[in-house]
């Protein structure tokens, strides 16, 4: 495929462009979601990517990660008018189903009101978005074309593309390029821009359970399975398939460990003893073990997410989060939801249109990076105490009977439009409130009392007028 | 000059080379520094600067940086052995004199026993250091070489050279390049790597006082002065040659703000109001406000400071702070220190150094980047406040009276070798206790009185005993 928007064919000119050219850095699940709704904008679009095609590349073998889709993605999906299509790779998700060490099963659901959370393989769901966007003439991908540099002030990407450097002018650069964005590592030299990257101390390592002898699925299809252990956990999501991607969390080094299980014997001991129900699943759980890598977990906060107005970050390379909210992706498609919608309230002018949305974005992607680092703890600590679920269940019990007046903090998350930074500032004042309602004598017993109930309506009243 | 270690050249012989090939990135303090004492130990050293040679460069009219060394700094420099010729330019510092708005001064002195902090030229600091390390014969400078990337598997750094591209083998590198080091940068993608930016959002701007016309200093010149205004303040050190250095700190943006003094009248007006004494002193002043830059200030954390254990992250390039604790460069020679002391004590043995020194160091970069953003709330703010003031005095008069019972945290940080983390922890328990002290009723009048030293003793063992 050849470059066509080398610099000096570009079509930058103030006075006769007023349709923008438009670069989209990174052809993953934001970027080509981003390229589609730009294009429905009438704008002309090239996205660079850094890899070759993933639709032509083999399948790696034994590797699938699959993530949960859920309302704020859904709402971008339809905005660029392909629901429907990833509706059909998608396995909805209704329950969490808790595995404890005997193998008893405790199951939860996630929304009050039957809502789920869809699984859905990150590959598959990419293939759709980047053949959709293929049926846009103005949409055209660059691949093998890797970004080494940005000049912010000529508005000229330097890439590299199979040995040869070449020179892309863009008038809006849309940074899509992931947690370690090539475009945001140079706008780290532009002042002020705050910058953060932490690694959690915990790894993750990926672990496919096959679908049995008939095809099927070898567990409940419409959970999201957890074994929760305190200080660590393994869950596993469904794929088409009828096999399971199976994610152990656990500490990278340490007395119990990724690094202290130094043998064959370590491994399956471990795998007795804390998750033996998955263990029947598992027929090569010890090569796959072996084989597959311990990946890193990092947040990423930074802000602002523009320079100099002509360049936005979004997605991954503004907000990289850990996964236990599963919020990444549905983060960084609400990004081109809100995008969209401060664009069409611009009217098309442009100028400060890329600040604004830093403004007011940068700090829901704060909030959901917080809040996806403190749902670990919630995932493989909280899920198995019996305090935890009884919180749920008073919650879920208000939040039925008073709609509106209560919405957990998960279902703020995950099943509304609510504003991250506004989402978490709620979940903190029901927290103070479940807290005290928790503290109430014999609350074991007496929580789904009529009292109980009033109770919390007074809470409410209270922290409204505090 | 030649570059003498391209790749082929270099020795890195894991028989034959007991004795490792060094590399310094940054011909500033802490590389030069560094330098000198590993040649001592014996290596050969090869210093990498981007820049020019700064002795050979014209001075910047109307600028120059100055610093306040400390006993940190002191220590390191007599180890290199050239404490001697450092004392000869630099002007020793007693007290705060703090400037009020009419123009009264308030002297406050640094240290419980007369110390003193030093005024000294960064650029002359700098030569000194370079004209030092050139007396070795085993230490080899490179200017203008800038490094572009680090191969941290193969042990190379890339350079580029008068448009020519070089790679420099090492075995161990020290990154001294400062607070946007580029080796660090190339770090920043190893995982995992924690790496924090943040802005303050005041900047400063410099502003000479240029000496009077008998070419003495316009005002004393062992105090630091300091014109604390609550949400701001400007601050002069002496300069041997009779003037002063001037920096007002202020915020970059808002109602009161360099965006706000738009124009001569409106900054005129500013320093009539708030700096009305120093305006006599500034013959010049639109001219300079007009022309100097308005600077940023960062903080820097990250961790570890070492990759693969062969290269090692010092001074700004580990830990840039602000400049409100006056310890950004005493706090990287200590790192020159520390490194040398365990060094010293491995006997030679290299594998597990570099981790050994982060695992110490970085906690201590942490802290003093803590201390450094307080401070700043205590220069523009505290020290205007008569709390504040008798507050200080109580605690000396304590720390006088007690010798080695209390060391006021000003004097842990800049007169002692106490580790910085715990010069922190050590603050926030002295600050609950004083905390206490002046809650007494009539602190004012009975502060000096011998029944609120006794308190301080009983709160003291209360805290030990907790």
């Amino acid at each position: 495929m050849v470059v066509k928007v080398l610099v000096e064919d570009c079509l930058t000119n103030g006075e006769k462009d007023k349709m923008k050219k438009v670069i989209v850095a990174g052809a993953g699940l934001v970027g080509s979601l981003q390229a589609i709704l730009m294009a429905k904008k009438g704008y002309d679009v090239d996205v660079f990517e850094r890899r070759p095609d993933l639709r032509k590349a083999k399948e790696i073998g034994g590797r699938s990660i699959n993530l949960a889709l859920s309302h704020r993605g859904w709402t971008a999906l339809e905005l660029a008018g392909v629901k429907e299509k990833i509706e059909e790779i998608a396995l909805p998700m209704t329950h969490r189903c808790m595995h404890d060490l005997e193998g008893n099963l405790t199951y939860q659901p996630y929304g009050v009101n039957g809502e789920a959370i869809y699984s859905v393989s990150r590959g598959k769901l990419n293939q759709v978005l980047m053949n959709e966007a293929e049926h846009y003439d103005n949409i055209d991908y660059y691949f093998n074309h890797k970004t080494t540099s940005v000049d912010f002030k000529e508005k000229l990407v330097h890439m590299k593309h199979d040995d040869t450097q070449k020179k892309v002018a863009y008038d809006k650069l849309f940074a899509c390029d992931g947690a370690y964005s090539a475009v945001r590592n140079r706008m780290q030299r532009l002042r002020p821009f705050n910058y953060q990257q932490s690694y959690l101390g915990h790894g993750y390592k990926e672990l496919e359970m096959p679908a049995d002898e008939s095809g099927k699925h070898r567990m409940r299809n419409d959970c999201l399975h957890i074994w929760p252990r305190g200080k660590y956990m393994m869950i596993a999501l469904p794929n088409l398939d009828g096999s399971f991607t199976c994610t152990l969390f656990f500490p990278i080094e340490g007395p119990l460990s990724f690094e202290s299980l130094d043998n064959d014997d370590k491994v399956l001991d471990f795998f007795k003893e804390q998750f033996p129900d998955s263990l029947q699943h598992f027929p090569d759980l010890i090569e796959q073990y072996n084989e597959n890598p311990v990946g890193h977990l990092v947040t990423i906060k930074c802000d602002p997410w523009t320079a100099y107005d002509d360049v936005l970050l979004m997605g991954d390379a503004a907000h990289a989060i850990v996964p236990f909210y599963g919020q990444g992706m549905n983060s960084g498609f609400e990004d081109c939801t809100v995008f969209h919608q401060l664009h069409e309230d611009s009217k098309g002018e442009w100028k400060g249109l890329m600040e604004a949305f830093s403004d007011k974005r940068a700090k829901d992607g704060h909030a959901i990076a917080d809040l996806a680092l403190y749902n670990y703890l919630e995932m493989r600590d909280l899920t198995a105490d019996p305090n935890f679920l009884l919180r749920k269940k008073i919650e879920n019990k208000f939040a039925k009977a008073n709609p509106g007046k209560w919405i957990p903090l998960y279902s703020q998350v995950t099943f509304s439009d609510i504003p991250y930074h506004q989402a978490l500032a709620n979940g903190n004042k029901q927290r103070a409130i479940m807290d005290e309602i928790m503290k109430q004598k014999d609350i074991h017993s007496r929580w789904d009392n009529e009292d109980i109930m009033q109770m919390m309506h007074e809470l409410i009243q209270q922290k409204q007028e505090a």
